[in-house]
C-alpha cells in the first residue's frame, strides 16, 4: 500500500536583475514569477531577501555624506571600523548590546538593537550587494509595510491569498554560522502555536511553540544564495493559516529573556 | 523565454509507526520510502527526528528509577519541577546555565549545557511522545554515530549516497518560538563557507558562512508536525557537498561567544 506523504516545495525564481532605488519590486516579482515556470496557488508564500526591499526602497547611504559623531568615533577607534559605518549602525540602533575586538581580529564586532528591535551584527547594516563602493545598505524602514504591500499588489495581480515574508541574515547566540530570520511579515504567522494540541499519545503539548516564520525564513537559505542572485525563493505546500503579523512578534521581550 | 528555477522539495514520510527499543530504525525509513511516492538520488537528505532514533537505542528512563541527589532536589524547589527529572537532567548535563522561575510561573526552566555542549532547556530531556507516563526520552548517546550508522545502511539498501541530518528542537536567545536545530549529522556539512566566493558585484563575501544543516533542520519543522506522526523528512535537491561532519562543530566555543 502507498502512503499520501505530504509535500513542499522551494523554487528559486531565476532571472531577477539587479534591483535599484525607485524600482517596482512587487512587478519585478511579478515578471519572475511568470518568466519562471510555477502556477501560484492559494497559500503559496513568497520569501524576499530583504536587500532587494530595502534597494527598492532607497534604503542606501553613501558613507561619503555620514559625519561620524564623537560615539561613532572612538567605537570606530576600538573595533578598527570604518567610523561612518558605525555612525550608520548607532542611528539605526537603540542601544549597542557588546562591542568587542579580540586581538588577533583585524576587525572587532559590534551587536546592537536595532531600532525595529532586532538584535544582531551591525544593526543590519551590510555592505555586501550594494553595487557600489562605499555605500551601505540598511532594513526597510518598516518591513512588515513593505511585506504587506508587495503581498497585497502580488494577490491582485494574480487573484491568490499570498504570504510574504521578509528575510535577512543572522548570527545566532551559541551556534556557529549564519541563518536567515524573519524581519518582515504579510500574513504569515510568527508563531504557531500548539498549545491545546495534543502529542501522538494524546498528552497535551503545554509550551511547544514553531517559530514558523523563522523556519520559512531558515530554508529559504537552502536556494538564496548569497551571491544575490536568488533574492525571492516561492514556498508550495507550507500548511498554514493567515493571521495579522508581524515580525517583531519574533522578538523575545527583555524582560522574558534569560539571555541578556 | 522561461527561466529553468532551481528547485527544492520536502516530503514528510507518512505510515511510521511508534518506535520501541530496540528497534531497527534504518529498516523502519527503508520501508517507509518505499511505501511512500519517492525515488532516491544521489544527494538526498533524511531529516530525522532524534526523539525516533533515542527511542530505537533505548534511550528513555524511567523516573521511577532515578533518586534525586542534594543538587536536585533544591533545584526542583526552587523551580517547581519533579526532582527525578531536575536529576536525570543534571546527569545528562555539563552544568546548569541558567535557572529560573518567574513568580507568576508554575513552573520555571534550567537551561543547561548538554554533555555533547549544545546549550538548551533542560539538557534535551523530554516528556512528549515517549507513549508512558513517568518516562523521559534522552538525546542519543552519539548523534553523529547514530546518523553515519542509519546513513550508512540506507546507502546500502537503496545504493545511493545520502546524508542524514538528526534534529531536536530548541528555543533561542533573543527571539521567541522554537525551531529545529542539527544534533546529529552524517556527510551533510555543518557549515558552508563561502569565504573566498564573491558576491554578486564580484567582491569577496569574507564571513558569510550559512549553518547548512541548521538551515535545514529548521525547515523540516515545517513538515515534521510535534505530534509525533511525521517524524522523517526527505530532502530533494539541496546543492551540497559530502564531507566529515558533526552537529558539535556548529556549537560556538565559549570563548568566542559574546552572548555567555
Amino acid at each position: 500500500m502507498l502512503n499520501q506523504p505530504q509535500r513542499l516545495s522551494m523554487t528559486a525564481l531565476a532571472g531577477i536583475a539587479d534591483i535599484l532605488p525607485g524600482d517596482d519590486l512587487a512587478d519585478i516579482l511579478a515578471q519572475a514569477i511568470r518568466s519562471n515556470d510555477v502556477t501560484l496557488s492559494d497559500g503559496d508564500i513568497l520569501v524576499i531577501a530583504h536587500k532587494v526591499v530595502s534597494k527598492a526602497e532607497g534604503q542606501v547611504v553613501s558613507l561619503a555624506t555620514i559625519k561620524p559623531g564623537e560615539e561613532a568615533r572612538e567605537l570606530a577607534a576600538q573595533l578598527n571600523k570604518d567610523p561612518r559605518k558605525i555612525e550608520v549602525i548607532l542611528r539605526e540602533s537603540r542601544r549597542v548590546v557588546r562591542a568587542f575586538k579580540h586581538p588577533q581580529q583585524a576587525e572587532g564586532i559590534l551587536i546592537a538593537e536595532h531600532r525595529l528591535g532586532f538584535i544582531c551584527a551591525n544593526a543590519a547594516v551590510d555592505e555586501s550587494n550594494v553595487g557600489e563602493d562605499n555605500t551601505v545598505i540598511l532594513l526597510p524602514k518598516d518591513p512588515d509595510s513593505s511585506a504587506r504591500r508587495i503581498c497585497a499588489a502580488l494577490e491582485e495581480t494574480f487573484g491568490v491569498r499570498l504570504g510574504v515574508v521578509i528575510t535577512d541574515t543572522f548570527g545566532r547566540p551559541w551556534r556557529m554560522g549564519l541563518v536567515n530570520v524573519a524581519i518582515g511579515l504579510a500574513n504569515v504567522p510568527a508563531q504557531v502555536s500548539l498549545v491545546g494540541d495534543r502529542d501522538a499519545f494524546g498528552r497535551e503539548l503545554a509550551v511547544t511553540i514553531p517559530a514558523l516564520a523563522d523556519e520559512i525564513a531558515a530554508a529559504s537559505g537552502l536556494l538564496m544564495s548569497k551571491n544575490g542572485k536568488t533574492p525571492a525563493i516561492l514556498f508550495q505546500g507550507v500548511d498554514w493559516e493567515p493571521a495579522p503579523s508581524s515580525a517583531t512578534d519574533l522578538i523575545r521581550p527583555q524582560k522574558e529573556d534569560l539571555f541578556r
